[in-house]
């Protein structure tokens, strides 16, 4: 873990070093407050961790690095205006501490900005690298529209909900890697087994926040619990559920489903009981679990240093852990 | 002439064969929404022509030039949400057709989808062509963070407002211009002059814009006659007369700027009488031509074919017509 530790420490000393303020202050202030807010930085260390596992010294490939992470944040930041959220990382988001033409204007900045470092890199990788980033940011905007639509779809299957989950979710963690490994001069099919590592700890990482979600532990966790029960958000365990509810439970789930005046708790309450009895907890952490085991066989199987395969290893049940 | 209505229609019948649909629908839908209504192309006509400038078959940079023309309808696209403009070339904007929220998401896509067009250009181009591109865009966005920033600032001067215009209008075109010189591996100095006359002719061609607001021909120019005035938009024309006006003018024109209940037709009569009376319009005029002739100027001493930079300077004669 030190080497992760000491990875996440130079992604955020090089960030904290750049000063993205500019003229007009109006547009380049938003991006700096949202790079300020911190967060686990884990796309960079990941595409780090992977230029490493090459072999690679990771203090040539940083510029790159950053750009996922300023792309992520950028996807953050649209988002947010999109969801209507107040709040992210216990600050106010950037439409409400400014406004919405603000947020989608300095987001546009911000998605500039992340080319702009993405392309900082070695000439001979830039086409490879950059083909792949276009790819990757497009495939997490279908992500996000999908994940839009599902808000007001009634007939959103299992399928559709992983192939949403793996666009908006995982394709940037396994992009990430893959461009580590693209900057380190990998074999292709390093490379490709790297990305592969990336999107099923992807879908694992995404099914765990689900689960958590509801049946996590209020400390640990960090949010309210039950916010998508209360929301009726299309997750794994909503969608399996029903799929699986017959009678009784059936009726019961889509009348907490539809019902319009509730008391909170007691539909938090009710609907986890309910996942309890179809199983689809259980269901979930089976679903994690194999998605998990997957990934860690693509990484096995990658012909890297074997001491950063042991810490991409270490990084991926870190990121797990909570349940785990 | 010939040959630009060629460029023209080959950029229009490249455009119409790519399929920009794609799933999920409603992300891809505006896309090929916004591309199908047509325009005058002028930023892919631009780059081709430059391109031919220096001796390049325009069929092999056919798509970096179409990314020019995608990335401009997205400046469109996300520009209309934040003016809240409801109509765009008689048709409904994206999120007045659909809603904010898709004309945010398609926006980003369609930006993504401009770096891939770009980007398929000669691998040893791609350095110089993305660095360009990106460059230009943030440009972009900062001349459209100051235009919107001007709407409330009561104290924005002529300097100001000309450095807005070459951020949000004059750049592009002249990024188009120096893509296409970059592509056809046009020497730097040329280059940069290439550039210089995209600079010039664009200030040259916004300042007309301005002028044709308030003094156009009703018929010819497109758009109601007199917009500009009645919303106190901060032109060259006002800003001049602003900084004019002295004694009676000064009251009458404040008197104008501030009044909240007016007859629109008797405001835009009073405020171009005002324009008259101070010769703002001839000194926009004045303005405009200077611009014009260090266009052509930059023009003329490039190192290019003759024939193609007749023709360059014909189209940039032909955007000016209306009022030459």
């Amino acid at each position: 873990m030190h080497n992760i530790k000491h990875i996440q420490e130079l992604v955020n000393s090089e960030l904290n070093s750049i000063n993205f303020n500019g003229e007009p202050k109006q547009l380049y202030a938003p991006i700096a407050y949202t790079l300020a807010q911190g967060g686990k930085r884990i796309r960079p260390v990941l595409c780090l961790m992977a230029a490493q596992l090459f072999g690679k010294d990771i203090t040539t490939v940083l510029y790159p690095a950053l750009g996922l992470e300023i792309f992520h944040n950028f996807t953050l930041l649209h988002d947010d205006i999109m969801d209507n959220a107040q709040v992210r990382r216990n600050k106010p988001t950037v439409h409400e501490k400014w406004n919405a033409n603000a947020a989608i204007l300095s987001g546009d900045a911000m998605m500039i900005k992340a080319h702009q470092f993405i392309c900082r890199c070695d000439e001979k990788k830039l086409p490879q690298a950059i083909a792949l980033f276009n790819s990757v940011a497009l495939g997490v905007c279908e992500g996000q529209q999908y994940d839009m639509e599902f808000e007001t779809r009634s007939d959103v299957s299992v399928d559709e909900y992983l192939e949403m989950i793996r666009l908006k979710t995982a394709l940037l963690l396994a992009g990430s890697l893959k461009l580590g490994a693209i900057l380190a001069n990998a074999p292709h099919q390093d490379a490709e087994l790297i990305y592969q590592f990336g999107i099923n700890i992807g879908m694992a990482f995404q099914l765990q926040d689900d689960y958590l979600d509801s049946f996590g532990n209020q400390q640990t966790f960090g949010k309210k619990i039950g916010g998508d029960i209360i929301a009726n958000k299309k997750t794994f365990l909503l969608l399996t559920a029903l799929r699986k509810a017959e009678n009784q439970e059936k009726s019961n789930l889509n009348k907490w489903v539809t019902v319009k005046h509730f008391d909170c708790e007691q539909k938090i309450t009710a609907v986890k009981k309910i996942y309890q009895k179809l199983s689809v907890d259980t269901e979930s952490k089976i679903k994690m679990q194999a998605y998990y085991d997957t990934a860690i066989s693509c990484l096995t199987k990658v012909d890297g240093q074997q001491v950063v395969k042991n810490e991409l290893m270490d990084y991926a049940s870190q990121l797990m852990q909570r349940i785990k």
